[in-house]
């Protein structure tokens, strides 16, 4: 599907697409799409707006994706993937201790730029998802897979299941809120809400 | 800025179009600019858009707004006054109990269609707020004033200030996911959970 690179032509863009084609991966078709998503919404994610971004031709796409829905489930797998299933086993893998861990999942919010990265782009996946099956998909397997994480660590210190996943729930909603709430009061106040938050959801009933 | 009816048309679209502008309201126009924010995004909200979907002229918009602007700035008041302002006012005035307001507020997001409803436009305001200062404004306030309402309850049940606006803040947060994650679990368990949080939330550290 990818055009023959015009040799005769005098313009150098063929060649610079032709270079392009094979150094670009599939990750940075998934990226700029992700950009893409968050800055402009996902109307905006066409294969033509893509390629003019990257600098390359619209039919070098077609090296990578069958078509715009595959690139999409990409997008969606990516970010499952790193923000759900490699957080997660990083965090796990951070310490044995299930208090410690769910310190770190309330740290989560205030981790300056990375964070509020991460916020924009749950957020758009999150408006997208209210139109979109795949992407509603996506999205409550990966609050699933989280609150299940979460409540795991309530388990370990002693709550039982039920209880655990009420705690993790409240927990998550917290932590997905600070996300999308950053400019409510002060640092001082944020500060003082999270330490609150993690002192009651220790506390038994 | 209208355009005179075309009295010499064999078609009746213009003689409709003056009915349709004398007769439409500037709530009518919010209320269509709204609907498409939700289902379609910000981008959709054009006046051209608006106009084909109420089936009027462009031009009858000039009689009720300014700009598009001025249109986005009153989709913006006509959500911050109803879904905060009128709304804490009536969960003020329904019950004089402090505990008995704050389960009103924790069984807003369960209350069928209008949950929903609710719930997609505030997402779709929050998307929007993440590119646009008016819309960040907004949402911010209507935030603010919302965990202000919640807070002075916590301190009317005696909790001191600070603490007060600490569980402001957890209990508006899991009210917000749980209308965001409304697919998470079966119907008993986001009604254990619900339990689960008035419990904790009142419960002293």
């Amino acid at each position: 599907m990818a055009p023959t690179p015009a040799r005769k032509s005098k313009t150098r863009q063929p060649q610079e697409a032709e270079t392009a084609r094979t150094s670009l991966t599939p990750a940075a078709w998934v990226e700029a799409a992700t950009e893409v998503l968050v800055d402009e919404g996902i109307d905006h994610v066409r294969i033509d707006v893509l390629a003019k971004r990257m600098g390359v031709t619209r039919g070098s796409f077609y090296w990578h994706f069958k078509d715009r829905e595959a690139l999409l489930q990409a997008v969606l797998n990516t970010w499952h993937q790193g923000a759900t299933e490699q957080l997660t086993a990083r965090l796990a893998g951070a310490s044995a201790s299930p208090a410690e861990q769910l310190r770190d999942v309330l740290s989560l919010p205030f981790r300056g730029r990375s964070a509020t990265r991460a916020a924009r782009i749950e957020l758009a996946l999150r408006a997208w998802a209210r139109r979109d099956e795949a992407a509603r998909h996506a999205v409550d397997a990966s609050d699933a897979a989280r609150i299940s994480y979460i409540a795991q660590l309530f388990s370990a210190l002693g709550f039982p299941v039920g209880e655990a996943r009420s705690r993790a729930f409240l927990l998550y909603t917290y932590v997905v809120g600070e996300s999308l709430m950053a400019g409510q009061g002060s640092a001082a106040q944020s500060g003082e809400r999270v330490r609150f938050v993690e002192r009651l959801l220790h506390t038994p009933l």
